[in-house]
């Protein structure tokens, strides 16, 4: 799904594209067949002439079909029956699920995995930004509010807040992917189908969660999303709190002020028309990035909020891309925040330069009594208790 | 905040209007002289003169004095310092807070007593989908995907689905309610003034949760909004839950369907020229609030996105009217769905005609044999599964 | 509805609050009456009466009886005719109509009056910033793109690219309020009433338009939303216009760059506790408006979107709060913007040393050679083009 | 850009993919050299050696370079030049442009085709709609409103309706597709360069328009985003309109209604586990992309709203993905919508059948008297109006 329009789009490669979705759809089709081994619905032979039918292969649906389908399971699901000899075999694939099932598990298992390399992305991030907070905890400079200077604070304390707003996503996103549910409960969410296959259905449906690594949620979901509006608001919170880092570095980064600067990586930021230009091309994207997260939540939770009946006329439909987009969104800015991290520049003179020179207006509050330096109140004990959430019991300053 | 263009609006008449906001706003700085004195800042004298000014006032601020400061803090401060003799006093007012802090904690306060409010009214529309639920565990109606027949529910599954989201969302509003933080930094999150005040600046900070009975985050959080965020995210959901709940009701009362319909009450749901009408009133505005939830959601974060220095130059400001009106919503939202559940007549012979008359349809899966009640699969064990959420154990059917 | 934490509603008073929307409801109510009476179906008495009897009156609806009805219509019909003494009259009253055709043609009254006070105060800041972009055409000052330094360029280009947003917003403006049209279909769409009452009834529905100086649509729009989602569309267009300005001159009076500065007024900017402080308070609420007004479009582009039957289950009701908050938001902001601009500050000196401390990189696309006033290029002639929009046919520098 | 999750999205193949992207990109960059051909700054051997350069030629760029400029305009110029030996005439290439006027132009040109192609399945289904308003003008149903039983309408009202809507539509995509402007300032809209390559540096520019048959804007627009807001917000009504059909006709195709129904196709609306179902799949995929469309805008405006400098910092680079989906999406569902119209079949016998059990209902505003077809009102005159913008003066019946 590289994609010239978004630059960077490559670092989600595989994450959430065609591929990858027919891969886990299949995934759940083979994890079904040994669920209704599991309920003596199934023979092992029936399981292994299945998953080998699957294995290695990446069937390209036809579009068409996929339309007339409205979704691309049934499709999938007849070209998989097709590979398998057995009839009886053949027709036990997806015997009991309904598409949503399938594709509804699908966006799971690609979510899971994408959202756990966010967290690593993160995870590098708040290493990068705690490191920063710690060595700058006596980097002043100036405290700026509504654009103007207001007292002086640490580049520390600055660091420190952006770690705790990267902490607090990572947590939820780490609350999100370990709670995601698997789909399933057949054509109108009573598993009724698989009731005459198996006494024990949801003793199957729980064995396909369990084969997959997912959550059982006691309840199919078909019509009640919140395991997907969450997954949503998690990625949503990543994307706000990478673009404040995003938009500070940016005004920081600006040559009046020149505090901070992206990395120096030959050929990142030129210019098609000017020599000399080095544009803050990670801070622009990430902030780029932030700007639309808010949206595409928006356009999962008007799908959850109008779904109705036992499977949604529209509003599921209307969920998929705008999750696939949302979670290839926050991969690629998740990756390009922690490079953008990892190289940040810190001009320490002139985060003294510009403080010293407003230092009037910085010690106003206080009648212009003392030092920029003594008048940072507790900023050192709010760096210690960002500090702790990475490093444990605390800071020996 | 009643208002002519949000029918029962009436219902979260001094929620979050200005008269609570500025009770709330008066609350954060009594209690900050409180935890000024915890920190021998101020005497147990100066408190109580601050105390005895505040008490009983509800000033009307100078609209033009708002906009000139840009928010409601420093006239409020200024009006509460005039009312004070003491010049010392008077001063120490306020003195080492915000107006972030102030505004910021006030909005807190609203929405840990509007999310209350929300959950009672969730509790109840619980406790009746409880009811629904297990009394019509065997009511049979007809399964419907994309508008068509799929296979036969009953109503008590659709409601056991119902009373699962109202919970979850339910869930969601009391661990945001029960970590809503104080907010307090002081002129650019260093607590630098309040230091100056007394030697334990972030004990005094804690004391003000203490005191209000919030949560204390370690950290201020001027720039990193998730606070917020997540209190909005919380509000949609709930909007979610109950937008699905009166969109259902909706098709299903359509007199071609006729399952189930609003209760009667005198007045209500006549239409303005046709005398026979029967308008389902209450599932109209709740399934309306739950199409405008997403996009308040959206615009708490874009502003949460925006944030930048260390108080941003417009993000913040644009949070307030979006969650102000996002718990308005909620809080009537909640209430209306309460009552429409309350009063939710259900036709069970509406039920069995429509399923009895596509019994071929609602079997087909099955080849068509049997009968409606023989194919409900686990219908029964999702019930269970969702009532021993409000009861406990289990069932003893 | 001036609202604290709306600073500067108060400017939008009178605008589209309670009152002025049940002015608006009587209005149309009364040029019904007069409408029948051009189609023989009142009388000139009755017209009379019914006028007599709207005059100068202003009721408090009950909120309990609004939310019955779903909708503030039907408890102000009641109302009204109660102080008709004359049975018939008293029946005549609203007869043919229904509710959504007087709250609908209501919204487009208060849409007018509020659109033209836009537009009147576009024009104030058109006006302004001509004179801004004439008088600085010559003010050479560093380009920025990606936050770094490009080329040269002048404030006047800065000033003439604003004046073309602003122009471009008050055309879209401008189109929209002409062509606002009245809602007029009864019950259904059909007017069926109104043909009972007289056998005219598109001619009884074109003479309402005329009464109210409104277009008739040849055609009712209950579930037809475009006069709506166009009102909003160029509503929002407005703010994303005075957005730009407000987030640039926060750029550009950042302290490090201080090349324009809002107009000092007494008291306004104050800080709650630095002395310093002059917050550029206008910006921050223009910003701010511009950051919430897409998500007020979206909202009344998903009610138009979900509408379905002769009148919406909700989708309509979604629309009112969404449009008014439109409305009240976009007046009180071009007002904002009108006086930011009348009061803003230019500081050619910090110009001038800022591009002359970059005068390398700014003319590094040249390989350094001239002088940054020589490197301008169509400069002069797109400030002339965009003079021109608003002098006429040119500029005789 | 067939993409598993879009069902239909092969519709849009070659509309906007990176393909059709770099296609334009290049369409601009020989553009250029005609216009500075035009302007005496280039040879017409040099426009010839560039536009065979260029000729047939799609080349797959870099993704990594994609990122490290931000944007695929320098790589791509990158590689144009050095496929020309000829030194000058390879400098020559992109000489005075900057990559957003590149890509500006580029997106331009994707969305004229683009929104032609939707006005083309736009008449289509106006055309089909005509047919309907005409043929079932007669056609008498129950008017339905907030879901109940109103007073009579006619097929051929909500019909006229529907037309209504795709022309008014229409009309706006014509007019955003007429206005399309060229981008074309240089580094920052000053067209400095430009003025060192010809001394007509502005005509150079309208030439460059003239060549791809774009509007010239008078200046650049490189901060002030109205062309692309203009152009989603025609986008996003479009999609409104098409919603409302769809929405409606999943309603009256609920079983239990049954008066309309989509076109059988073989193999179309099957379900993966159901036999008899028949699944509305066209009308569910429009009415998916119309829950989407709004917050797509929105993300337009966002961008719009937070521009700043001579080229913003993330809001231009917002706005690429959200444009092309949205006129991606709106070219699918114009097709489908076009083609749902085309086969959709008119119930006649059940829309009588619900009526007239209802009619006791549907004739209770006027006291029950007279019959279903008496009760019309403007009915037919307001076929007549909707048909008369597509026919012209009238309609002999």
């Amino acid at each position: 799904m590289s994609d010239l329009l978004r630059p960077g789009s490559h670092r989600a490669d595989g994450v959430a594209d065609d591929a990858a979705l027919v891969q886990a759809m299949l995934r759940v089709e083979v994890a079904w067949l040994r669920a209704l081994a599991d309920g003596k619905a199934a023979t092992e032979d029936q399981v292994e002439a299945v998953s080998r039918a699957a294995a290695g292969w990446t069937p390209a649906l036809d579009p068409g079909d996929v339309e007339d389908a409205g979704n691309p399971v049934l499709p999938l699901v007849r070209a998989l029956r097709a590979r398998i000899d057995e009839a009886d075999t053949a027709d036990l694939v997806h015997a009991g699920l309904t598409s949503q099932d399938v594709l509804d598990t699908a966006l799971v298992l690609l979510a899971r995995d994408a959202v756990a390399r966010v967290e690593a992305d993160l995870r590098r991030a708040a290493d990068r930004l705690a490191d920063l907070a710690d060595e700058h905890r006596g980097t002043v400079m100036a405290g700026r509010t509504l654009t103007q200077y207001a007292v002086p604070v640490t580049f520390g304390l600055k660091t420190a807040q952006w770690l705790t707003g990267v902490l607090d996503a990572a947590d939820a996103l780490a609350v999100v992917r370990r709670s995601l549910p698997v789909q399933c409960g057949g054509a109108a969410g009573t598993l009724a189908r698989a009731a005459d296959l198996t006494d024990r259905p949801t003793d199957v449906a729980e064995a396909l969660a369990g084969h997959l690594g997912l959550a059982w949620p006691a309840l199919p979901w078909h019509t009640r999303r919140t395991p997907m509006t969450r997954l949503a608001d998690a990625l949503v919170e990543t994307c706000d709190a990478l673009g404040v880092v995003a938009t500070t570095v940016l005004t920081l980064t600006r040559p009046e002020i020149g505090e901070v600067r992206e990395g120096a990586v030959a050929g990142r930021g030129a210019s098609s028309t000017m020599p000399h230009k080095q544009n803050p091309v990670l801070s622009v994207l990430v902030r780029a990035a932030a700007l639309q997260a808010p949206q595409l939540g928006a356009q999962v939770h008007v799908a959850a909020a109008t779904a109705v009946d036992e499977r949604p006329d529209g509003a599921w439909h209307a969920e998929w891309p705008s999750l696939r987009r949302l979670l290839e969104l926050t991969v690629v800015t998740a990756a390009q925040a922690a490079e953008l991290l990892a190289g940040l520049g810190v001009d320490t003179v002139a985060m003294a330069r510009n403080a010293d020179a407003a230092a009037d207006l910085l010690l106003a509050e206080r009648g212009g009594e003392g030092t920029l330096a003594d008048y940072l109140g507790a900023t050192d004990a709010f760096v210690d208790a960002a500090l702790a959430r990475v490093r444990g019991a605390g800071h020996d300053s």
